[in-house]
């Protein structure tokens, strides 16, 4: 073990001095009524975030907005969100991703798009990977919009945690892939910004798929075990 | 978070105790000559289980049994230790992958088969997933194995820690998958015995290519943090 290992419960972050501060920065959320995108803007804006929650309906968007009950919180229709933001979470359902990254091409440009689609199916069995086309959805997303800084994060998160009330820290890293060093850091720093979660970097986009279609497995864990499970990345 | 959060720190381990027995198994490794297969084969040694190292040269196997220098451990070609063993862990190259296995289908009728193998490609940019015609390594054993009870597991493991002496735990997580639950049972059992490690069921073995290939990013991980990166599933 490195000296490093220590870390692991939580006393420091390895790396973390070296990223930015992201604490001005405004998060856009697309899909942002969904359990997932919800979640994460509810966290994002406990952590001081101004946060905005997109999605197809302003009012759906703005309701949820209200719901979560986070001062400067607002809603906006996805094209709204991802101008209005610095950065901007991608956390609709796999079936209109591609179709609706493209709509946005104009919205998105020069702007961080952090992807967190997990492309799965379902069948009497549980869940199973889904592999797109282009590779990955990160990957798809990169192709659709080429003057972005296209990145992938927040795959692992339970739902179900992040709105939980009572759930101060959120007990798991966040992988963050991309090939533009200085956005990953940024979306690690994002990350770090949840009490228990560490952004890691884990790879280019070309290695996406599988980071996003391990959401399979840990519902299988979650089945198994009646848990809430996440990921730690030992000796970091 | 469950009760069982506070299971995380190592204390417990929810499930074990549900686990079989599996001292008294007798463990062949394929491939044990690799930095992979040696490097289970010291651990499974030192926790007292008898182990027989597989190589293409029965020579080659019993050299590097007994430079491991525990006692009992004995090297055989493949062929042998596929035959005297109970339980039979896959860690050769995925090149030679399933031309061993269709050879070895005979010796293996009725065992547990538990596959750790990685396709992986390797460019300047590092490591990627190579995704074999049948989904997974796994999924290949488990197609030239029609009478053996493969599993997967041990994907994430440092050869540079398995072999160090000085570390007596490792910090990891082993996820088994399979789609035999007393199978399964018996392999999370078996890296339960060795200190650190825990055997979490994982999913099916539809669900293998994802976890086989997430060593890609692990790598991508150990460049940047200068670590030997394993992997916890928190809440469990």
């Amino acid at each position: 073990m490195s000296a490093h290992a220590s870390a692991f419960s939580g006393a420091a972050t390895p790396g973390h001095h070296d990223l930015p501060d992201v604490s001005g920065l405004v998060v856009g959320v697309l899909g942002g009524t969904g359990p997932q995108g919800k979640g994460l803007g509810y966290r994002l804006g406990l952590a001081g975030h101004q946060v905005v929650i997109g999605s197809r309906s302003a009012e759906r968007a703005q309701a949820a907005a209200t719901e979560l009950g986070i001062r400067g919180m607002r809603g906006a229709d996805n094209a709204g969100a991802a101008r209005e933001s610095d950065i901007v979470i991608v956390a609709v359902p796999w079936e209109g991703h591609g179709d609706l990254l493209e709509s946005l091409r104009a919205e998105l440009v020069g702007k961080i798009v952090v992807d967190c689609v997990n492309p799965l199916g379902f069948d009497k069995q549980g869940a199973y990977a889904i592999r797109p086309q282009e590779g990955s959805a990160a990957q798809q997303a990169a192709l659709l919009l080429p003057d972005s800084r296209v990145t992938a994060a927040f795959h692992h998160l339970s739902a179900v945690l992040l709105m939980d009330p009572e759930t101060e820290r959120i007990d798991t890293d966040v992988m963050v892939l991309g090939d533009d060093r200085e956005a990953t850091g940024i979306v690690q720093a994002l990350a770090g910004r949840i009490p228990g979660m560490r952004g890691i970097y884990a790879g280019r986009l070309r290695n996406a798929h599988q980071v996003e279609s391990l959401v399979a497995n840990l519902i299988s864990v979650n089945r198994r075990y009646k848990a809430h499970a996440g990921l730690r990345i030992t000796d970091v």
